[in-house]
């Protein structure tokens, strides 16, 4: 039921204390999302709110678990904002999550990598209940773009009818 | 044939002296495997046996070459062992593997993660010999999940007669 | 138009100063390229011409943003010459770029993944105009094969009619 979904959306959204509703722009010669026939590739979204990155540093140093489980939390819909604009706004259109990748920036001895993940797979759940239920790869990264804690990309699978 | 590529799943769980016959969990609101139409993801496996990963710390340091190709070995059979689960027993369903990640826990100066994506390697080959032949990522990642030294995920083609 | 982007090919290689004409053979149980239907998956690649690998070393440390640019558009060429390979010398018959992966080998606190990821964007935006606009990932890792300062893979979608 989109409407379920789309309500759940802002539900999260709004629990986060975030809009998501702007445009979701990215620099260079690259975009947001790709679709290809019933298959959409999106971005790596780090949890960046208009423009201030709200989660940096390195976890399990300069910042903790918690913290960083809320950046996934925000990267997550940070794409699916994205998968909104790009399917008209309808969340409904999502047959399902088939794959998503999450990367921490780690400090040496950090090893909760899938605890940070839980975060975006609870997002997913919320949002899609088993259409969220996805495949995922969780690994901990040396660097992120603008210093960025956590960053999420996403493959998902569409209904083939309209709408 | 599909009995040859059981056989050798057998084989080489011998070999490597584990059972991979247990159910496959994972925590959290994920799953082992997605499957869209055709295609199958697998999420990211880490060299564990049972409640015990069996190969831990940072390569080049902590642990050597060769003990992470074996872990890329054993994460590469806990793949095939999902597989085997969502195919009601039968890796001869598989048409092709398609993408392996192969994500090394890496000292500062160890630069050889082809040759611990090699296990993984060749076990697909022995597995499924020129369907197994696929393409390959080897990145040297700064920590993983329960500080494993290894973590690979996997895309696979189905063929598409059932059976 | 195919000869508009085999011709933009060999104008950015001549301007890399580079030929990327030569057999491009990967050692192990894996190969340069994977077609499923009418997607192709290609492995990662690093910067390397011949046997050397052109652009090493920690980006931020060892290495320049600029270099690493200069690294992350060899290794893209590398992965449209593995395509041009496959499809008999015709990259016309690429419909879409739909994601792409860099993982740049950072220092500690460099945090310009994204614009080393955009000499990526950038040649496939030369090459194919707005079938090259992708989805993109971009990540610090702690090392690379052969001690590279990128690598890049990439997965793309064929036209349905041949040639």
């Amino acid at each position: 039921m989109p409407h379920t979904r789309n309500a759940s959306f802002e539900t999260i959204a709004q629990a986060l204390g975030y809009s998501f509703d702007g445009e979701m722009k990215i620099g260079g010669n690259y975009v947001p999302a790709v679709q290809n026939d019933l298959e959409v590739y999106v971005s790596g979204q780090i949890p960046r709110v208009d423009n201030t990155v709200m989660v940096t540093g390195r976890v399990g140093a300069e910042t903790t678990l918690e913290r960083a489980r809320h950046g996934a939390q925000i990267s997550t819909m940070r794409a699916l904002a994205i998968l909104r604009q790009l399917l008209d706004g309808d969340l409904g259109r999502i047959r399902k999550v088939l794959r998503i990748n999450v990367y921490v920036q780690s400090a040496a001895d950090f090893t909760q990598q899938s605890e940070v993940a839980d975060g975006a797979s609870e997002v997913l759940y919320s949002v899609f209940g088993e259409a969220g239920v996805h495949t995922r790869t969780s690994v901990g990264v040396f660097q992120l773009p603008k210093n960025a804690s956590v960053e999420v990309d996403m493959v998902v699978a569409l209904n083939s009818s309209v709408g």
